[in-house]
């Protein structure tokens, strides 16, 4: 049973994501539990402010440091996290390994950083983990949470319908998958690869290895060299 | 103007991301329109089936051709597309350039993938850029497609609060952020740095690219290295 915090000043955002889907029906199950916390419950004053302009000048609102620090020592106080994420494009790029990993975890706080950021002082307070989900810029961390909690939430043992399924994913052997194809079997003059089509698993599996270590070696040689070096 | 199409199986699972926060903001201005739209209007039966299981067995299912076709195909029609994207894990990964070259376009068409992914012929069939958010494996393209369509979307021009804020982002420039302090000036014993209290902008702005390289070089030297090879 794992659960996933997420402080956000916009939890709104994340509803329809948390209400659909997988992550539906690993809460359904039982497996998951997903918390979508507004940061404003921690308000530095009745109008709800959370952030302030930065020091030093700029354009740009950066959240304070008071209410992520009550609300974090609030929310510690109830049950420690195994891990508190910070969402920032400085962080370490989530990967599969990291979701596989933190899939082990029972608790785990993902702090959505928003507008500019979020005060530096902060990291100094807590043992915080800046995550980045790539190399571009978001409006905030809120998209960045739902991914990783997708990610994370799909290898739950019991969530997906088949446990094989995740598996065979791209990246779980640092390859990426092998092409897939489905009815019908000719679709304008497109016919799918004969031999997937006369069935016998010990030839169908040795063809998408090699379709997978093809394609890979192709479009992603990076993940090859990342894993034999 | 720039126009996005999403086509997912499950768009209801992005509607909370496109009413809030800048998504929303740049639709109220009329700079943005987001259309989501249900694959399972192109559905092969009554009973909205879009999907099927893969031609050489293994778990998970495939989205069918036909479907993605027909829509495309009259998806186009109305106007072609600048672009088209397929999300998934095969392809090249998203970042702030394409970010930055996409926010230039009128009229942009993402396909999420869903389940096990879609079926190989569909890239024989349109031009299909794939695009990827990184190394990692989700439940769809939905969280994906509304990512890109954020970071696209806080581009154009008009946008944000303040225009000049994009620019300072992370990436902008091959440098991550420098650190940002807010009000107060100390909390709990740890004070904002002296300079960014003094208030000369030159001695700021010094400050901050120093502190940007040095972050850069310690946190992801790749992207320096990227930049001057």
């Amino acid at each position: 049973m794992l659960q996933i915090d997420i402080l956000s000043v916009v939890p709104e955002l994340m509803e329809s994501m948390v209400g659909h889907s997988i992550l539906k029906r690993a809460q359904a199950k039982g497996l998951l539990t997903i918390h979508l916390i507004s940061l404003r419950k921690w308000a530095i004053n009745s109008y709800g402010q959370v952030d302030d302009s930065q020091y030093g000048g700029g354009a740009g609102m950066v959240l304070r440091i008071e209410p992520l620090y009550q609300a974090i020592t609030e929310l510690q106080a109830l049950k420690p996290y195994d891990l508190i994420i910070l969402t920032s494009p400085c962080g370490q790029t989530f990967n599969q390994k990291m979701a596989n990993k933190f899939s082990l975890y029972q608790r785990i706080l993902i702090i959505c950083g928003h507008y500019k950021g979020v005060d530096e002082r902060l990291k100094l307070l807590f043992n915080i983990v800046e995550i980045s989900i790539g190399d571009f810029v978001l409006t905030g961390g809120e998209i960045p949470a739902i991914l990783m909690a997708d990610a994370i939430g799909r290898l739950l043992p019991g969530v997906m319908n088949d446990e094989t399924s995740a598996l065979f994913d791209s990246f779980q052997d640092d390859l990426l998958a092998p092409p897939l194809y489905t009815k019908p079997a000719e679709f304008l003059g497109l016919k799918v690869p004969e031999i997937l089509l006369q069935g016998d698993p010990k030839k169908i599996e040795a063809w998408r290895f090699e379709q997978s270590l093809e394609k890979t070696q192709m479009l992603r040689p990076d993940l090859l060299k990342d894993n034999f070096e």
